[in-house]
């Protein structure tokens, strides 16, 4: 309960809104809430106000595993931001389900698993049983913006 | 309501059923309708003729993004015709719920979002804001068939 | 019904639970239950002891396109050995819903169908009609551990 709290202890804030980049258009939701449901769009890293945070590029060329670790929990504070901004109070998430987490990397990077760690770990630490999820952790030709991960998932909320 | 006059009315038409290429097997539905949803396989672009339509190939080397963004438009006339022939009439989607995009392009593309915004504006041309979707568009080493863009997706119906 | 008793007249066992490489850490759940639904996390294939099974790389390059086939098939014993250790019965499967295949593969590899058959044709031997299932198969950039297939589903359980 009262995550928000867990993660003012945890020393860490949710960013503000994401600022798409000039020119792009992205016509879908962040967040889609169904039946008891919410479908969680692929999220990358943001910093604090709102923008695509770097390090850009692939994990094991441009970005070490450790990097590749700490995008992977900006991602969740992205997507926490988001489900915040949608739900209203994070503690409404009853479940999470399903994490697809998408590194992007070179062709013989097979790590992933440590990197989308990042998420997870952050999930769980403030989930707790709750945050338990089924994931992939897969390696990605391209990802949009040239972001380092990203991070699709499905959360039963109440 | 009445999505397929709305397609007549944009000039549109659904493609025949599929043709699957020679010697090639497909095992599966192409969607899959359990309790009040609509799994969708990853279906590609088509031809009116039912085949694959192409140019094949990578976005960003074989594909202009503007290829590609039309590439996406036919995969949505692809699955509207899949779940037409499934469901019998298009105005039982109730709610388009999950799209998972995915472009066959070169590790130094980014302009994903861009090429999917072909299916997520057709979309939501014709289902307004039932057509809302939570959304991911992704970089591929390589799709079937070479294809340009794939795109599997989640509804809900009634 | 009894799918367990058709797996032995299969000559086909379970694998040993997943044995996790030294040094990782997994810190999800292989199935998720939640509400009539199992989300099964992204599998690999799986040794009888629970090892990673090779042949490890790139179908079309390190595999044949048979040698993916059969990777695949691995891929579904070891999924249905996690299903059975969670829901105890092989049997509460009521429907296999949506089946992500993902497949290791060089930039100009297009055979992805052929090889996520193998999880397929397995599911569909075993299940008949409940194992239907929408269904995508992809190129992968890369895989944790360098293995050629990993497939992820999600099921309706009762």
């Amino acid at each position: 309960m009262h995550i928000e709290e867990q993660l003012a202890n945890m020393g860490l804030g949710l960013p503000s809104p994401i600022k798409v980049p000039a020119g792009v258009k992205l016509p879908f939701s962040f967040v889609r809430v169904y039946d008891g449901q919410a479908y969680i769009s692929g999220h990358g890293p943001q910093n604090a106000d709102g923008s695509i945070a770097g390090p850009l590029g692939k994990v094991g060329v441009d970005l070490s595993v450790e990097q590749g670790y700490e995008a992977a929990r900006l991602v969740g504070l992205s997507m926490l931001g988001s489900l915040k901004r949608e739900l209203g109070d994070l503690d409404r998430i009853s479940a999470w389900l399903r994490v697809h987490g998408m590194v992007n990397c070179a062709p013989d990077f097979a790590q992933q698993p440590a990197v989308i760690n990042g998420f997870s770990d952050l999930i769980l630490a403030l989930y707790a049983e709750r945050g338990a999820h089924a994931r992939s952790a897969v390696g990605m030709a391209a990802l949009p913006f040239n972001m380092a991960v990203e991070i699709e998932a499905l959360v039963a909320i109440n």
